[in-house]
């Protein structure tokens, strides 16, 4: 084989997106056909003794404690950030501005303003916003039968981001529960992927009604949002987030109608994708649970045979994947940083909407 | 056996319901040990040749065309009113003026002014409103057990009345459809069940915000429903109900988290319940799904055996042996004229709040 | 409307399955437009309070306690006989030699010899077994679909009918547990259920291998059984049953895999039919469950709307309607004697490869 | 850090089990803090092109064709045997005479004289079988929950193990087709997994009796089998496998009943167990989905966070981890060859039950 190009990555950040990522990075290559040699240059963090057991179990060759020296490298090719959500402006602005290829976590921002000069010092690199749960092979495979006309006109989009540790008086706060760090609760932690995925399947939101609420004595920051949407398409739809669902560990779910069939998914069991055929014969028509790992769903020739199941961690994969394969043949990929600013504006509408109570028009 | 005292029964109504009806009326003696003997003596209605046979097959002694001649029977202690949502109000007005026991059907009015004058009317004579769904011993035992305290506090809930019978462009227009007749669509003819369940599982709602919506093409009437509230126990839910909801077929669900658990109900599966219960060592919590035929549910000593399921008509059995039985100790019974009202209210804040695009506090 | 002509029917038995049956006469009329008009003329049991209760209740005009009586009256068309097992065969002969239209619950006898002499009396009368699962609506269409090829050839049929009464120590012995009375234990009580849904859905059995086994204590009665099969028409199959399937009220269930499908079905969830239809493009292939309260599906015109669900007692109501409905066109009813009798072979080998351990040809 | 022992590994195989083992090397470091690094130093097989692209992705430092000259180099610690079934025996002899640690795919062997050899040859070596599914956290908590007693005394074990692709005719033969090369179809190739399952959580089993049959025309080769046991502990199991099972494509599933409660998995939601916990309150009692991702499951702080799935290369990766952990304390390991032994010698009463018809006493 004749040695690819290699991509020399630096990866900012070292806690739980850290450690997803360092996975993806080593995990990429065995699964996708890349065009590029991604090498583990350097993990950047604060915590040098964690830094160093994290590099060596990660295969990072060096570690790093000051983001701004790494950005200024000139054997760095790709920044990946994955630090708390109010610094991702300035380490991805920085980076973009040093010419880096840019990947940045969830949400993209703390803020719309931020969020626009983001996008504005990235406009001459390539990005991505690591909403991986567009790359479940459930949630592709949605978007391929929805592009195929298998649901008709839509008629309901409701998606559902649940989760129940807030619940857990023992647990303590941290980054998340900080409004000055994390910019809200629920609505850019969780709700976050669940708006981005249904941009992708369903469209652009055209107006929004919402609703937030905070449980925890003492707190600020949004723990539940309830919203209700009209999608530019004539669709309507509603969204609900909470870290007080009770009984959900990661219930990142959506469920769509249209004239012609209805699709459903949750996280929980994420190699499954219901569907239901509303074009078959009355007596014939049920909700059908498909397992997507095979044949011919998304990514079924990459990971293990039909029937033996993916997890969590594919998801990085495949948005690694997919990602990387766009830079060598310049294509577009999505989620990009105006995918990314796309999801803040309706984060922003959202918490804009709770505060006064009225419609909000995108 | 000493002979039960007698209640003669007036039936107004020929459809649909009027079906279910007699056959509750039919049954309720054969599954329950009622203080009264229920006598099918005269049902009312305007096709007399469908209601000759309605009356033989389901053993009704007369048929009558007139509802106002039948009210002023003095053989006649109970009127059910079974018609249209419009004939509500007159029939059930003139029944409680002459004293007669009188029964109705969901929603119990077309306006809130229409209900408190029935409210008005029945001031003096025990009501009952068929919101059956309550009778479901599922829908029974969930609320025993938030009761009990199994969920602690509140926080979420989660209502839904999905049916995809819109989405048929063959299926001709009917009373449902028609404003005048139905005073809405959705909201009033199954969203009105969610919302009394809900009133009966989780008490009463401090303010809300609505969005209607019409899918089909030329029709006035709402389609569609999304409703976000705040319940006056502090937790927050949701509503969504649907004739475009392709994939239900009658989707009457309910999810509700609290800091104990989660509760999870849906008619379409009806003989069950599913319970999570939070206080559970942690690696044993999961979501358990009960069949609520007994032992030590609600009803199970009167139908069948555990494991022997019930369905749909069983709903109405079981609510009319609830009232009939309430008459006799001289009891309580809900949902009566008064928690319809309650309900009433609520879909007029929800077209109120829908047109407005405002919260709407009750 | 013209008057019916009647059947006169006496039932003979006074237990929970007196209470189905009598349940049946009286709704069967209800809900399916019957060539005859069945009359509720005696019942007949020796627990006189018992059975005047239990005649005022569901409409029986007398109360008999000698059966011979009650065979001999001219006035009685139809005998029904729902007694512990051991007094099937006399009643059933002296009401088919008296020339009565005979109905008899399962199983049809305690051996293969009574069988054959009850089908011998029967000869010139009609009859029916109350195998009952045969009309739940969801056993009906899988049998249709089976009928229309939508299987291919069957490759795997799985019979289980599972409960855990058995495991209940405070729970007294009754006839069910007393090998003079019952004959057997579960292969009797409730696998001749699963045997006769088989009979009809797969065809006749050509071999069997069974083990059956006792967990009480000094009971000689068989509380669990399992066979492995071979069907004539090529396929392989397994029937399981037992009384201390801990977990499992009444699973009477099914499943079949053939080379374009597989159909699964479960009495807990008795208005669902699983599908798998392989014949489909391979990444839309998933196992569908359809609720078969129509439209569409046997019976959906008979009971309530499209979604409503049906229960328990309904399968005694359309098996009852099924047969009454053939004694007027003359056609075909089964299961009858002869059906009855096949699945008796069927246990008497169970019991006889059980007892020596090897394969038994039928 | 102090650099730890390693373990050189050779990796005898590069077919897709090859790519499963490589994998788990890959990764097991990542996740378990393991008391040895492991050292991918070989791969060895026969298609140059082929493992020369697999040694590139997967990380091996070297290649090679001769296993025999692998096994003599001394650099080599640990031999990983995952060739077709009939060059088990050869190569896991020469291995363990070779004093290597020597891990080898199921079924152990072709026969019990092989698999006693093997046992023999190994009787001074540390040794593992890849029954991977052990290692699913479901089926390891499903252990821990039965040795604590959650289940009381054991009534029912059943074990399936579906596949389809037998089904499809346009699947070419391959060495899991031929009798020679695979000893078995359908019985050593998966069945075996639910034997060495059910081993684990339910102990010997007596005796047993089975039914094999091919489907596909001019094979000799099981295509399914049923098999009825006695287990040593008074409890019944049966045991189903197939490659015509259409609508599975890989449930691998065992269901336990016990006096006080039930279990059930299935690999197609190998990140649940369902739990039936018979000690309840009785109207509290129903079958709960445990998700098994933690809190406090087996593997939980290894892996991701409550709620994050893990998939099927996860059961490789844990079997690998626990196997290393126990080298360096000395501690027994299972399943070993011993184990491996236990499968083949049910294996071969399988295949002489099934030829004789008879039980086979074990």
């Amino acid at each position: 084989m004749t040695e690819k190009r290699s991509l020399r990555v630096a990866l900012i950040g070292q806690g739980f997106m850290g450690r997803a990522h360092s996975n993806a990075y080593n995990q990429v290559g065995h699964f996708f056909d890349l065009p590029y040699r991604l090498e583990r240059t350097v993990i950047c963090g604060r915590d040098t003794a964690r830094l160093d057991k994290m590099a060596a179990t990660w295969g990072w060759a060096e570690t790093a404690n000051d983001w701004r020296a790494v950005i200024d490298r000139k054997d760095i090719d790709v920044v990946d950030v994955a630090v708390p959500n109010h610094m991702h402006a300035p380490i991805v602005i920085a980076a973009a501005e040093a010419g880096k290829i840019v990947l940045c976590e969830k949400p993209l921002a703390n803020s719309v303003e931020e969020a626009e000069r983001m996008v504005a010092a990235a406009s001459k690199v390539r990005t991505m916003v690591w909403h991986n749960y567009r790359r479940a092979p459930a949630v592709q495979f949605a978007h391929q039968l929805i592009q195929e006309g298998k649901l008709g006109q839509i008629f309901h989009y409701r998606g559902q981001y649940l989760q129940e540790w807030g619940n857990d008086p023992t647990r303590p706060p941290n980054w998340k529960t900080d409004k000055a760090q994390a910019g809200s609760g629920v609505v850019g932690d969780i709700l976050s992927h669940s708006l981005d995925t249904a941009l992708m399947l369903n469209g652009p939101i055209a107006s929004l009604n919402a609703m937030t609420h905070t449980f925890a004595p003492g707190r600020e920051i949004d723990d539940a949002a309830s919203v209700t949407v009209r999608f530019a398409n004539g669709s309507i739809g509603t969204f609900e987030s909470s870290r007080y669902a009770v009984g959900c560990l990661n219930r990142n779910a959506f469920e769509i109608h249209g004239s012609k069939g209805m699709l459903h998914f949750d996280l929980e069991d994420m190699n499954r994708l219901d569907f239901h055929d509303a074009t078959e014969a009355r007596n014939l028509q049920g909700t059908r649970s498909i397992i997507v790992t095979g044949p011919d769903h998304p990514y079924w020739k990459n990971f293990w045979k039909p029937g033996h199941i993916i997890g969590y961690e594919h998801t990085f994969i495949a948005a690694l994947a997919d990602f990387v394969t766009s830079l060598a043949v310049g294509s577009d990929f999505h989620p990009d940083f105006e995918d990314g600013l796309a999801v803040q504006k309706l984060i922003a509408a959202i918490q804009s909407s709770a505060a006064s109570g009225t419609w909000v028009t995108l």
